[in-house]
């Protein structure tokens, strides 16, 4: 008897007006949905440790292609045997396609139909990024989940350049697919991402036309750079639309918590930002009563910890006075706790809306969570 | 009947030459000795969580008494129930005095007979400490052992002014005991310094003196300041043998592994030094073979963990390549890492000294392990 190949699907397990949950299933385990993927740009996820991101919850990890590829470099981590021993995360790991960072990271870059010139931010090495070697590159680092190399443009955009860039992210995309097929694993699944800036029209072809080429997974790229939240959702609210149920879809670089409600509230999957680090690192944290800014004076005596809502030791063990003083003291600890605390913040919030998708009160629960999290909604600097 | 109030006190448990293990007593558990005492100057052991300081081994942390009188302030510590709760830390504590900090850190200072007045290196405001206030400072703190204030000199000194100074922190020894016994809590310790630069003749008029005046415990102070390993043994040589053996002696600021083992063949119980997490944040590890640069492009390649003999994850479940990269990309986990390798390192280290001294085998064991961490004696830079 021979032994079923890995497969890569999506499962709908429940719907709640159009939110819905659900389950990715990969080699490496399953994605419940919607799921938000803690962001491991240089093969970890700052200042925390692996077992902390798991024990957090996340089922998935997202890491850089353009950081990776510069350093250690892909070929590299090939020979370590694969960026999940490398970085130590046994879960699935989805990829970008190094795209999006070369156009605000890279120091000069040059888009033709073949690919992305572009120089280092490191070290200025010149390099070459096509869809071909996209793909090659996610495949040396072994990802579960890989995404097609696309041309991400500025919004505000001229329609003629945001069409072009759409349509060129197409043909990026049949490319992709092609390469893919060669040497991608097993179970490996690539997504096609939906361009066209904030046209309607634009955003419609480039679904339309990457559902007919049918891939296991579709993003939305472009979106979160900028153009606010109204067009964002008025862009998903035209796409998701055509993309097909039984594939997961993923809105790439949302958000605030906030955001991720709206964008559930219309079918998306998936999620990936820097926010709960980033802004962890910065003193600033995410908790069931809402925004907090540890560096705020008004902490300096109190001795409640952060969230007394949350299962994460760095929000119930620790006072408020204590975080305060680790961030006013530039201490590693401070970064290292309120990043936990974000982390573990952002996957409970997934799992409460995967709870109300299940009991179909999707809505209910938003409005009410949206009135919580309400009180702080601007950093109480 | 009447419960026994809590005591301090050392207990001689095997000798092995002059090299000597025992256990110190506090309310707040049992200090094995030899003892390395991890530094946590801001209440915080650098880019560790608490828990990892105490399951590398450590019984007792060190806090810094000038730190934390400028920032969070000792009241405010008190208000909040004391240091241990403060940093999570349940065990006995070891705060400084602050005098070697206001030398060393402080902007502008000038020395009376009275105290040192300063300004914070922080926000410039205006400070004085006493021998009393330094006490005060301490039991706000809630300490298990304090150190009296002192005076410290840079080396090399003239002789008039180390004896200026050790005659000043005589006096001062006497006034902080006298403060101590108005307000300290059963079971806490008032540890005197020796002072007296490299000069023989004073550093035993300074022994003798403290000796005189019954401590509770004894530190050598004002060395590992440059002056180099030989003058700093050759000075314990004439300090140590006239502290009483009923007491625990503490060398301050000490130090590397070697340095380690020379203090402990002359019968020093503790030490304390900022090496591990310090080095740590830099790339350099402590290993059962030796010191290693984590930034050296020969661990690029390297699918090796740090060092197999170690009981510490971070030694063992990350291969080099990845704490390589980790650090060469700033990464916050390559100093948590590192950071959390070296303190087990050393706390294993402290707990290797203990038996080879139980065992009356530390001679042979301090040949043994100075020929296994000699080959990279200079960091393989």
């Amino acid at each position: 008897m021979q032994e079923a190949l890995p497969r890569f699907g999506y499962r709908l397990i429940a719907q709640s007006g159009a939110a819905r949950s659900g389950e990715i299933a990969t080699p490496r385990g399953i994605i419940r949905t919607p799921a938000f993927m803690p962001v491991g740009t240089a093969a970890t996820v700052k200042a925390l440790y692996p077992e902390q991101v798991r024990a957090a919850g996340a089922d998935i990890v997202l890491a850089n292609t353009y950081h990776l590829m510069l350093r250690p470099g892909a070929e590299r981590v090939a020979r370590l045997g694969g960026l999940h021993g490398f970085m130590r995360w046994d879960g699935p790991i989805l990829t970008d396609s190094g795209g999006f960072q070369v156009m605000s990271l890279s120091k000069i870059r040059k888009v033709t139909e073949e690919g992305v010139r572009f120089q280092s931010h490191i070290d200025g090495s010149r390099h070459m990024l096509t869809p071909e070697r996209a793909v090659e590159i996610q495949c040396l680092l072994g990802s579960d989940i890989q995404m097609q190399l696309d041309e991400c443009i500025e919004l505000p955009a001229e329609r003629a350049r945001a069409e072009e860039a759409m349509e060129l992210s197409l043909r990026w995309a049949e490319r992709a697919r092609t390469a893919f097929a060669r040497q991608a694993k097993p179970g490996q699944a690539l997504f096609a991402i939906v361009q066209g800036g904030t046209d309607a029209e634009l955003r419609r072809r480039s679904a339309e036309a990457l559902v007919a080429m049918d891939f296991p997974g579709y993003a939305v790229g472009g979106l979160a750079v900028g153009e606010g939240q109204e067009l964002m959702l008025a862009t998903l609210d035209g796409v998701v639309p055509i993309l097909p149920a039984e594939r997961p879809r993923y809105l790439m670089g949302v958000g605030t918590p906030e955001d991720l409600i709206e964008a559930v509230r219309r079918g998306i999957d998936m999620f990936d930002c820097v926010l709960p680090t980033r802004n962890g690192r910065h003193g600033l944290a995410y908790t069931w009563s809402g925004r907090v800014n540890l560096r705020n004076a008004r902490h300096a005596d109190d001795p409640a910890p952060l969230d007394l809502e949350s299962d994460c030791p760095a929000a119930r063990d620790y006072s408020r006075a204590y975080l305060h003083h680790l961030m006013r003291s530039g201490e590693y600890l401070g970064a290292m706790l309120l990043s936990w605390a974000n982390t573990a913040f952002y996957q409970q919030f997934m799992a409460a809306m995967r709870s109300a998708i299940a009991e179909n009160r999707f809505a209910a629960w938003a409005e009410e969570t949206k009135r919580r999290l309400a009180p702080t909604d601007a950093w109480d600097v």
